[in-house]
């Protein structure tokens, strides 16, 4: 850190700001100049350096930071790739994994078809949501416990982990009876709570990147959860909002790269959500892969037309088998597998 | 609403268009030109409408919805204001009311002093974390129920109705039982198990803008606490995320007008963090007042600088007796008091 | 400036950034740390200091700044508010000026009709468009050359001043010859050559905020104006675009006090196309005063529904009326006129 | 264009617009429910039909189009693909065509140099600024008239067609005489006076999107070329502006599929711009061409760490040399070549 005072602040503004420092237990390392004077913040101490703390002091400009917050998530703390192990089957290494599904378990058959489905298309997991965040509280909310039943049956006879949302903190021990891998949704990147007890669970997690949230945020969530020494969390872009309508979200594909370089997670994309009509998942999956996504996460329906959310965005099954042939030549191009 | 179909569609595709709607329980009202089909749905059904499913079908374009899609909270069904009564106090009338208090509640003297100092400047709430959400899993997280008990303290004290944060549903009990009004951050705005337990609570709330929500989520936020019968709902713009970065958020003063035309609920505005730093924090307490919101909350330490969390947007005690004067001038000049 | 190395940098990148600071006239101020080395840049030279040159040499983490790059611009530089004088009318100091017009001067008869209805609803300055920026190649272009007649003749009627806007560095000559404000749009603010030729034009400028321009950026633009040695130059805020669609931008309302503070130049609000809608001009115009900007630019017409562009946000002569006191009423209240 | 009337209007209001339509020259279809109008205009008109006219008429909710704004530019009107043939390379054709080189021209010797150097990597044109719009008045702002003489120098060396941009109207004749392709810069994307010019001038011209511009708001400034019948224009995805600040923008890898499926003309992508930081240009380049784009346009210098501007995201000639292997492999797995 290194604490930044305004131009031709009084002696004594640093002098208070070198008290503190030394106080919360840190040395000084300091640069002065004509007109500026830099303090570097050097050493370590049990409390953690808090930047706001010394925004708010008098004489300061601002801090700078020349380390990043998150520890455990940063690829500097942890040079070699994570690789999640889910019932054997691997997120992180060479093959690119593709999780499919439906947006919502909508019945016992329903799910069971469309295991078999992407199962034979070749995806590695089976995603389907038995709690459904809506925005509307008039909208279908999911077949809760009975689709988390559904989804396991499906398992039983696929083979084929089960990736679903849990949206509270309560209800992670159930979640985690039935499902493989947490999925924490956009909306709740930063319900605190239930990143704690997704972090105590244990349970591998798939944290998507929240719709206003910088990749550092995305990195301090993932922080949340690993500091409860829960090390199985795969980072999901999903898109963010911008004033682009036309699509549902803006894919930030930067991020896909960037936070390989910034982190050891597997890095999961979402093009389903981040583009939001199914036309396009296609382009958007090989892209995504092109990038270096480890995995991606994509929604199939059997009838996406009588899908009971998320339909506009779903594949169908035929469109789906097409997805895989072409992401696993894109996969081959960059010396992967998928 | 009305089912836009893509120009030159089949008449089979308006035909089961058609069917769906009508399967739907509703009446169908055709409008036919040389290059397009708009098709009208009209009457009531049991069945709520879902647009995101007909924008799944074959041949529809999108569509338009001619109604707000969140009920309880429109002016149009309750065309007068709600008024909001917390222990006397009432939030949504002709006087502008002021929540104030520090970020976190740090100790039982700090917010015992805050409370008096606020009171007597004219606030008629008093605001303080017990829970704090915050960025990272390293930072001050909030005295937990110790802060709540402070907090009740503090109000014995001064009379002042507490406002105070619950972060997860777990908590919703425990909270209920110390504070006047319980806050849904803006991080948790589309946690919707958290506004179902708060709904159910028949508690007030205030309920904070999202940092990447519309107003529309907003509003849909807010029906998900009033279709639990609890309408002793506050609505609180406090800046969104954007691309300007010198300040914390954008404030969004086109919100309180807006969302005054749009609902009857109260409308609260935080200048504290949707600008984040003390020197702009009354001029935009001037602002949001002469742009007619009902209260304001404003982060206010006895000891700004030496603050657990938010400093840097907090104002002095002397600062804030000014900015109420500066206020109850521009509450005059639009013909309310405050 | 200082020059942020990366962790573990070695000295031979730190003294090849050491080495560059050195050929191009600056002297170095080390702070060397643990783990990170800081490069305080301090001293005058000819050579400005380009931060991105520094930031792409081998080991350098980032630059942090710890000055403004305008000084023109900047209150630092220029303590003392800049007061702008149009024939008489001040910008800048105590008085709110309000200028008001169509969007597009439409007819002879159309501008004389509204310079006369804004001139005695209190308005000081007359905009109109005669040079129309649309969107669509197929939209009303303006009347060019005879529009900006018009607004000569309605000036000669009135004596209101004349704002108009000039979209080409071609053009700045002729609308110099009718025009007493130039004022550059927001599509415009980055069009450097059209910067440069008002800038030499010596005549005053408004100056809009691009839409996706942060304060920066403005105050960047304003002064390519002010590097000609013309220094009458007022900002504007009219809104940026984000995710919120309701209101056609979104009035970043904290840009008033923020660039009042940065700067010594007039800023001057246009709540019209911050919001779009004119049922909600009037508050937002109450806002931008109670905010401390120092005039507002607003759309009004004799016949809003009859505009050829703008309409909707466009206020009535009767509305326009009211909103006059109603600003009149908060600028008393924060001890200015209006 | 369907006219929504809003809920319960009155019968004079609908007559009212109904009168206005058919003053226009258009049709009227008209759909009546329990409680609300929609009114579709239909058939054909000398006059455009200026949905925001229709919104400033009292009962009108909104006007919804059926149909988009750009005519010229989509591919409806123009089924199959455009391909812009400069100097015998083709745009829009099966070859994922490069364009390369520095930010800046520089000087001769560095043009030519890097001419060479890309056309041995299997760049089929050469880019280079010789007008450079800079945020800052005081940064380097390119050798003008001299730097398009190098350029050409460069291609009568090498073959390669010139990339360059314009800024001014004023400048088009100049830069035509130098120039094969005309950029119009992001900072420009709606200066209608120069798309006016660039499109008299009948150059090929890449056209860059505005960072706050919508596919819609870009794919209306190429209609501005193209309705002065000059069709030679490709679009260029350069990444948008958004809270995400880590990259320098924010890629929007969506757009390339959308706007190939919404327009016929070639889409080129500038990961440079798009991400800002060299380490991450080869992954986004592969991205881009999974993803369907026609071409890429990217900065490389033979010494990035000297280049006089956006060194941070300028690639070396060996890194080109790598980029360029790995779009091959990515174009052939989607069969085509690069």
């Amino acid at each position: 850190m290194i604490v930044i005072m305004k131009p031709k602040t009084s002696a004594k503004h640093v002098a208070e700001v070198i008290s503190q420092i030394e106080a919360d237990g840190y040395q000084v390392n300091l640069a002065d100049g004509d007109n500026q004077t830099l303090i570097g913040v050097v050493g370590e101490s049990d409390k953690p350096f808090d930047p706001k703390k010394y925004e708010a002091l008098p004489g300061v400009e601002r801090v700078a930071s020349v380390t990043v917050p998150y520890k455990l998530a940063s690829r500097e703390m942890h040079p070699q790739d994570t690789v999640v192990n889910v019932r054997g089957k691997v997120f992180g290494a060479n093959k690119v994994q593709v999780i499919a599904g439906p947006c919502s378990v909508e019945s016992r058959e329903q799910i069971i078809d469309i295991a078999h489905a992407v199962k034979e298309a070749g995806a590695v997991a089976l995603r389907g949501g038995a709690y459904k965040p809506r925005t509307s509280p008039y909208s279908f909310q999911g077949h809760g416990e009975k689709g988390l039943q559904w989804l396991a049956e499906a398992r039983e006879q696929t083979g084929l982990p089960v990736v679903t949302e849990v949206m509270d903190s309560n209800l992670v021990p159930l979640v985690c009876q039935y499902a493989d891998v947490l999925q924490i949704g956009a909306r709740n990147m930063q319900n605190f709570a239930l990143l704690h007890a997704v972090g105590e669970s244990q349970h591998p997690v798939l944290l998507k990147r929240g719709m206003s949230s910088t990749m550092e945020d995305l990195l301090m969530a993932a922080e949340y959860i690993l500091s409860h020494g829960n090390n199985r969390v795969m980072l999901c872009e999903r898109g963010i909002r911008t004033f682009e309508k036309y699509t549902r979200n803006t894919f930030d594909l930067n991020a896909i790269p960037v936070l390989k370089h910034l982190s050891h997670l597997p890095v999961i994309a979402d093009p389903s959500h981040a583009v939001g009509k199914r036309e396009y998942v296609d382009a958007l999956s090989r892209a995504a892969v092109a990038a270096g996504a480890d995995g991606l996460i994509i929604e199939v329906h059997t009838d996406p037309e009588a899908a009971l959310s998320d339909g506009r965005q779903t594949v169908s099954v035929p469109q789906f088998q097409q997805l895989m042939t072409h992401i696993q030549r894109i996969a081959e191009a960059i010396g992967r597998t998928a």
